[in-house]
């Protein structure tokens, strides 16, 4: 897992995959899915959707930083397994086979198996719609996975797998922010 | 065009397709192409991105409506045509081949081209964050159209396509909704 520009770091979250967000606590950590993402800056911004309902939404309030980490297809049952067990009473990074690795900048673990991690800080909380503000201050991409597809889930307990990829950055480039 | 249940209308939101958000000031359609957007909740809510740098702003601002229309890969050159014009000098909907069709609920043109269309109240706009929260009070898909494979913009001028659907819904039953 190698650094990446975090100007580029919105480019993970733009095409919408599932993603894992992991939080601390301070003793123990947590993971929770989470598809009810958009990128809201180039700087980087996101906001996510989450709430009293999510058991890590204590800790992500509390510490105001977390991990976005963005699974791959072959890590499918585990982000369904971790979408569908509660913190509350279960240590899903154990039960879930996943890897927390200690980041730079936030107490928040990254997870070693998944394809990319940002770390982010809370800088605003919308309560009124639930909507967190998060800035991602660091971010990584394992360059040495095969598997690169992402998943994008439809909310009726099915998936879409990344296809293929088309190119139009020749007609988009007068709109693509610098460096990217 | 067939109305669907407004109850399903956020998994076509939830996979995070780039869309095109159309807008009426009363005397001329607009259209833009947005790919920052989220589900907020199951009633449908929506929150999108945008602020004053897109002309459609001002006419989503006044008339507190507008219609996310989701189009499929063979419209990726008409996506990418909206993103890259503006509507302050171009009849973007005559300049890319897109039919305005009249909606029921808001003044904003449902598109005939796209395989599906949410007709949206705007309920709040955060204006700190320049995300705009939405309602869906209408929604429509065309199930007669072969294609129906969405876009996913990356975000760097390339655009991600669906790919092959997995199935986990036994395995998410509890976290579903009702009716979906």
């Amino acid at each position: 897992m190698r650094r990446m520009q975090l100007s580029r770091a919105f480019t993970l979250m733009e095409p919408g995959p599932v993603v894992l967000v992991t939080t601390s606590d301070g003793q123990k950590n947590n993971v929770m899915t989470i598809s009810w993402t958009m990128v809201v800056d180039f700087t980087p911004l996101f906001a996510i959707t989450t709430g009293p309902w999510n058991h890590s939404y204590a800790a992500l309030r509390r510490s105001r930083e977390c991990v976005i980490a963005v699974p791959t297809v072959d890590l499918i049952d585990q982000v369904v397994r971790v979408g569908t067990c509660s913190g509350a009473d279960t240590d899903k990074f154990g039960e879930c086979g996943l890897t927390p690795v200690k980041g730079k900048h936030v107490s928040a673990p990254l997870i070693r198996e998944c394809l990319a991690n940002i770390e982010c800080k809370v800088i605003d909380i919308v309560k009124k719609h639930n909507i967190v503000v998060l800035e991602g201050v660091a971010a990584y991409f394992d360059g040495s996975r095969k598997e690169k597809r992402t998943l994008h889930a439809v909310g009726d307990g099915s998936f879409v797998v990344d296809g293929r990829k088309l190119n139009r950055r020749n007609m988009m480039r007068s709109k693509l922010p610098d460096g990217v």
